[in-house]
């Protein structure tokens, strides 16, 4: 198993990082050289004014903005349905959540400096240095491939690729944010209204979440008592719990 | 040719309306019984809370939700290498306000009624009259459409009908969103330093767009003046004009 951990970011931003996904996953190739020079050509190599709203037929600049765009579409496309095949009965909400961590900058440049797609990229000299350490570009150049391929190879090999690539990010993106979703819970005991006995107790708790009882458990032992009441609580909120498993 | 209009609704949003949609691009059937009960299952008829996380596994609620979030990646990428198809020098920014309008809700409602799809929705009787007539729900039904159709018979199957049926909304996008960006131009005449002689005057103008001389011109004539200046300023802001049209 490949080792994979979420880091959070002086920005605040999470990023999944996965190490030897170029051993795992190869890049597949581009055949066209024509679409390839382009995925791998930012803007600042034609040095065109910015705010153009088309380029002329008689003189485009083909740089990699329209392919990243299209590779950000291809991208979206392949994780959702890839998160439909691993967690078919994940709502919306939290699905897009998920999605965001994956396909999210950060996570997207480590990918891009992984396969070495920096190194590659044709510039305007004078941005040269800047540009490759940026994480927006490095991510940008990884969108770009994916919008090329597939429109050099379309969308099944696209699919290869990708969905071995990502499903296990997903799968750590899904666990990061059931943890962010975790809150403290604080367990209040009851009177057990005189069921148990000196040597045989029954112990009442309710888990309280922010003041409101998600919870209730009843059990001879503390523990036991405590998980049966999580496990009421994690149902109401709509996450599944094995029967076999300890939670606390 | 068929008619095509965009409408300014009162939230100010825009609206394009092509009439005979359903005769011009017939909706491709979906094969799977599942799939299409899914499509046209709201959320609301399976009466489940909100905030779920997760559906258990051996109790799902397959309502069209993760379909509709499928379908808006569909859509976006099959819009999207549709307009590099239509317009392939046209840039990024301009090309995703395009995109906008086009996917908007307002005109994805349009079309979802002209198919009669939301007289298919099951959702709860309560609210059926609020939900059929909602233009959010009618959108999200279309879009919930092209992610089952995608899912049960490929890419290839969502483009052949798509293409089509999206090519003109894209071309009156543009069309749109060209004079959206019109600005007032002020014309302002300058001393030809005595090039012109009485009967055969030169007529010297500058386009000022916002006090920002755009373009400049010479002429025989005013309008061929003008005509001069506004395809520099033009040209200027990234817009192919041809020489050979008159333009003021």
């Amino acid at each position: 198993m490949i080792a994979l951990k979420p880091v959070t970011l002086p920005s605040g931003r999470t990023q999944l990082i996965r190490r030897l996904v170029p051993k795992a996953c190869p890049l597949p190739d581009v055949h066209s050289d024509e679409l390839r020079l382009q995925i791998f050509t930012h803007r600042s190599f034609y040095a065109r004014p910015t705010h153009i709203f088309e380029d002329m037929p008689d003189d485009p600049s083909p740089d990699n903005e329209m392919l990243e765009h299209l590779g950000d579409s291809v991208l979206s496309l392949v994780v959702t349905g890839l998160m439909r095949d691993i967690f078919p009965n994940l709502r919306v909400g939290p699905s897009t959540k998920i999605r965001a961590l994956v396909v999210g900058n950060p996570t997207l440049a480590s990918i891009s400096v992984q396969y070495r797609l920096p190194e590659r990229l044709r510039m305007h000299p004078a941005q040269a240095i800047t540009l490759r350490a940026s994480t927006n570009i490095q991510a940008d150049l990884f969108e770009s491939y994916v919008g090329g391929l597939y429109l050099d190879r379309g969308l099944e090999v696209v699919k290869s690729w990708l969905n071995p690539l990502f499903g296990p990010y997903l799968r750590e993106a899904y666990r990061t944010h059931l943890q962010q979703q975790c809150k403290m819970v604080e367990w209040v005991y009851a009177d057990s209204a005189g069921e148990g006995t000196m040597t045989t107790p029954i112990w009442v708790v309710r888990a309280m979440v922010e003041g409101e009882c998600l919870g209730r458990g009843r059990g001879s032992t503390k523990k036991a008592a405590k998980n049966e009441a999580a496990k009421e609580g994690l149902s109401k909120m709509g996450i599944n719990v094995s029967s076999q498993e300890s939670l606390v």
